[in-house]
């Protein structure tokens, strides 16, 4: 994306609603202990153009694989989520119970089965309360509104800290288009695995081809180069929906107008994306990984999640320590192609290391520097011109806390 | 390895000196603070069968390269190892010093350099005090005694709570053959990552080609099956070398005399990898994950790892809870095959998942096994005939404590 496009973007409230032509609801169907909203229903006003990624994780919860056969159409009417279960590792009746949500969501507005997404987020391996759940969503659907997005995005939230929402408009061609989102990131109701969910709408009248190729290119640099401890989820999802309710022509999958759309929904999805590292278990540093001088972009996105998912630097940025070392020891043992004499590293802005040797610095600069809550370490590998960026946050006492404590 | 062959074997003490043929000094050279020992010797009589594995790590320490040159040969008089400097990320002074530590060596027992191997462990990225190791390895070379090897086992710790030795003697033919080992696990001496340093002396006469495949084999499904934090030090080396001081016909590559000498390496080398798990930085628990079942050993490699190094995986165990969504979770994403409605899991010997779905199980049993110090995890995923057996820790408050000091 080219960055200067991000001036033409100007902040809007409103998250997922602020796009022409969606309403959402939300309500507590008792899943949250309470009275906390537990189930968001996102709808458009028909089918519209849309695409979906989900997790790689071949143990995939039930809706993920329900909604892996519903987003085939490229269109979608609705969306259903609820927090507090994952309705993962549930066997058969898992899928029963996701399609019983799609089924009641498409009740409640009068639209087939197959055009609602379903989303789950929660405890892994406990049954879906499913009758809570379709309660709910019936309870939802009623609510709609189309300044509901703030309510949904608290919805979907387990123990995230806060809710995770942006929109964004642009000006293209005299129309006025708008881009929004919503995201939940690392969290739980009962002890268990992190679950990332984001809805994308936007009001721009994208083609099912463009509507993909705009979500796989922007969560491939944004949603897919976050890392809070390595682990993914059966759960992980991220849907973006365009109504087209902004008017003008169909945007297809290439020319200004796609390009200028993919921009603003990478945009939104990076804020999202970078809302969620911030909001990571037991976070206390939000940490920017920068590798460039790589042989390609795949090398340099090894070398940086190395680096992001290394125990030993994330509890180092924890403890205020400039310790570069262990970023050399990341990179060696990434994948990428190093040669070790050429290496640089610039650890929170204090030179450290170049052509693979140490260089003296000021600890004290060093430490002042590390107090930071943001922290950028640079690598230049100085072998090409593959770069990447990945974003990560430090292993706390926190982390071990939450992740540790029992399930009930 | 057949299993039945452990019982062949008798523990003895000794450690890398029980073998006949070798003998091993350790002195205080100034590198420890609190005059502990830091240098150490260990020698054989004249140039032996060796052979070596090395990290694979890219940004590999100066020591590494220097020895990985030493051993092409397939022989070694010596090795020299020094604790407190790993010399790694030190350019070329790191080169010209590593090889200061094999002149030395080479001085002192009338050898040539190429035949001894040099070993650090230690803070990345400071410069080596070779005047120091220098004079230290001169003054082990001078107490080389052939029971040194309890003191060179404590010479090479950093912040191991413990020193790792052991040995076993086997009868084959006649012959008395003794197989030793010591080694040096996660710890530091200034936070820093790491490093795995492993030495193992046999008197049983093999060829450099026997050593050679006898250790890849033993290190395969034994060093390289251990993870306290995923990370790959910079330094990593294990050494087997073999001094045919107990007399009997040269042994090749195979035979019966090579696969019960080979099994008593591994009976060695696995004892060793143990004991460095058992003293991981900050673990409070041992844990054994088993997966079975796989399509291929390498299937069952690659999901009994994703497994190990889950960081959420790693903390449920320190909280003692049977979190086997979190195992379910590491196997989905780990690349090996998997069909989640196969899978099966038994947390701490508790079923937990059978054809991907929740047992109920009592959870007052659960925490009662779950306090136990040892932990194993069977996950079989029914599929096919591949095993493997990976062991790890868990993630606690005090791996962040250790290394989220600050280095000072």
């Amino acid at each position: 994306m080219d960055p200067l496009l991000e001036i033409l973007f100007r902040p809007v409230d409103g998250g997922v609603t602020a796009p022409r032509g969606f309403r959402a609801g939300a309500v507590a169907a008792g899943l949250k202990k309470g009275g906390r909203a537990d189930v968001a229903v996102l709808a458009a006003e028909t089918a519209v153009p849309a695409a979906a990624v989900f997790t790689t994780n071949l143990v995939a919860a039930a809706p993920v694989v329900v909604s892996r056969e519903h987003i085939a159409a490229g269109r979608c009417r609705a969306v259903a989520v609820n927090a507090g279960n994952a309705n993962a590792c549930t066997g058969a009746q898992g899928l029963v119970d996701a399609r019983a949500m799609a089924s009641a969501t498409a009740r409640a507005l009068g639209c087939a089965p197959g055009e609602v997404i379903v989303s789950s987020t929660g405890v892994i391996g406990v049954p879906l309360p499913v009758a809570l759940v379709t309660s709910g969503i019936e309870a939802a659907a009623t609510a709609l509104s189309a300044d509901g997005g703030s309510s949904a995005a608290e919805a979907i939230m387990t123990t995230d800290t806060f809710a995770k929402e942006i929109a964004v408009t642009l000006e293209l061609g005299g129309r006025t288009y708008t881009v929004g989102g919503m995201a939940k990131g690392s969290g739980m109701i009962q002890p268990n695995m992190a679950t990332m969910l984001a809805f994308v709408t936007t009001d721009a009248p994208l083609t099912p081809e463009a509507c993909d190729a705009v979500l796989r290119a922007a969560v491939d640099r944004t949603f897919n180069r976050i890392s809070i401890d390595s682990d993914t989820s059966t759960n992980d999802m991220c849907l973006l929906m365009a109504s087209g309710a902004a008017g003008g022509e169909p945007i297809g999958a290439s020319g200004p107008a796609f390009e200028a759309i993919a921009a603003a929904v990478h945009h939104v999805c990076g804020e999202l994306a970078r809302l969620i590292v911030r909001d990571g278990e037991g976070a206390s540093k939000f940490i920017e990984v920068v590798v460039r001088g790589a042989e390609s972009e795949a090398d340099a996105t090894r070398a940086a999640f190395a680096i992001a998912n290394s125990p030993l630097f994330k509890t180092a940025v924890f403890g205020g320590d400039a310790n570069w070392g262990r970023v050399a020891m990341a990179v060696g043992k990434s994948g990428a192609r190093v040669d070790p004499d050429r290496l640089e590293i610039v650890f929170a802005g204090i030179p450290t290391c170049v052509n693979g040797t140490a260089l003296l610095f000021d600890e004290q600069a060093a430490a002042a520097a590390l107090a930071q809550r943001d922290i950028v370490v640079l690598v230049d590998l100085h072998l090409g011109a593959g770069t990447s960026t990945v974003w990560t946050c430090d292993l706390t006492y926190d982390y071990v806390r939450i992740n540790g404590d029992y399930r009930s």
